[in-house]
């Protein structure tokens, strides 16, 4: 049988990614230069000749659209769509909303990438009441509970046995699926892929709109560690690019 | 239990609309109108406070990039899709492609409108090397045979068990089903929903982008018939628009 392949896609530019703000579950569009890599990540797929069979998205705005251009760009408009919260970004506690520049001065560096990179500890819990809280938000009405903040570690729990119980099987039988995600979630995910240690994912950056393709044997065995970016050489700079966040 | 409903939204104007073109299976885009269309029908879900448990689509391009377009204006873009090819329009055969002006011209009025509005006898079968085939789609590689002509009962009957065995079942527990669709295929459900006799039905128009809300109950029977449009003033100029078609 034919490895199955595992595309991963990081959405496109968000307008708290513009304006360089924590964005974690408030739900941003996409800015036009997000639109414009969704778009180049649809033509990579075409030009790549990646047929999937099933894309997975978040519950987001940003990765829904991403897809949607994506797939539209790619003549793959008509291919059968599961959401699901699991794929969501990490959620970011009472950092959503606060500048990225602005935190990093406030908190020092230490407490900035520890935020930001620690595996198991999360930022402060967001309150109810906030204006970027989820508890009212119908579209996680059926949680038992919102989270109201998340380190890696959560989202790993969180998505690894989603991930294992409902798209890992699709790839074990050679399917293609398209996975449209955020940031922090696919890096729990390329963690799990690749076994890297909960030191070493700090050093991980996922480039945004630059499809990053896995390939998996029948025993769910990665044939390619590390993964192939279908644009390496943008992808380099992009993931460069989102190391720096938090600069001015 | 309070009565379900069934939100019937027709694309917006399609790149063949525009041009006065037979469209059937081939995946034009939307125009400029159209995506305008598409965002107004999501003004108008959401004005209406209404909240579908889930979205069906056809396999085509207009009424995907519809929904898409809808859904993310009315901050909806979140629900669960379903796509499949029996909610497509109806198939035109070897008038795909083809100026509706120019057909009228060639072929009489009579004839013209008899491939439009009979309900029982498709147009001319589509070449199987013509431009316009799906023979080759991978979308429906599924399928035993692909379409090469439809007249409006072919889509009844393939729709409408469909209907009553997968959305049917949702509405009469309750829930708010959205169905964005072409034409023809809406025009076979509300034929359905309303028991439109196979000669009435050839004067009923569906506007684009409006909005067509029927109340079912838990039996499944339709409480207003005929169904209530969010915007009726524009939705009746809207299907005195579409009767108007063929005209230069």
């Amino acid at each position: 049988m034919a490895n199955g392949k595992l595309v991963l896609l990081r959405h496109g530019q968000s307008e708290w990614n513009a304006s360089n703000q924590f964005t974690g579950w408030v739900d941003v569009n996409l800015t036009a230069k997000g639109e414009e890599e969704a778009k180049r990540g649809g033509a990579l797929l075409r030009e790549a000749g990646i047929v999937p069979t099933v894309l997975y998205t978040s519950l987001l705005r940003r990765a829904i659209r991403t897809a949607n251009i994506a797939l539209n760009e790619a003549d793959l408009h008509w291919i059968p769509v599961i959401r699901d919260w699991r794929l969501n970004e990490r959620h970011y506690g009472a950092l959503q909303g606060l500048n990225k520049a602005e935190t990093k001065e406030k908190y020092g560096d230490d407490q900035f990438m520890a935020w930001r990179r620690s595996y198991d500890t999360p930022p402060p819990a967001l309150a109810d009441d906030s204006e970027y809280s989820q508890v009212n938000d119908p579209r996680y009405a059926h949680l038992d509970e919102v989270p109201r903040t998340e380190c890696l570690k959560d989202v790993v729990v969180r998505f690894i046995p989603y991930f294992e119980e409902e798209i890992l099987p699709r790839v074990k039988n050679g399917e293609t699926v398209l996975v449209a995600a955020h940031g922090n979630s696919l890096r729990a995910l390329v963690k799990h892929l690749d076994a890297i240690s909960d030191e070493d994912i700090a050093e991980l950056n996922i480039p945004t709109g630059i499809p990053l393709v896995y390939e998996l044997d029948e025993n769910g065995t990665v044939q390619n560690p590390g993964g192939t970016y279908l644009d390496p050489e943008a992808a380099a700079a992009g993931a460069a690019a989102v190391a720096a966040q938090g600069a001015k």
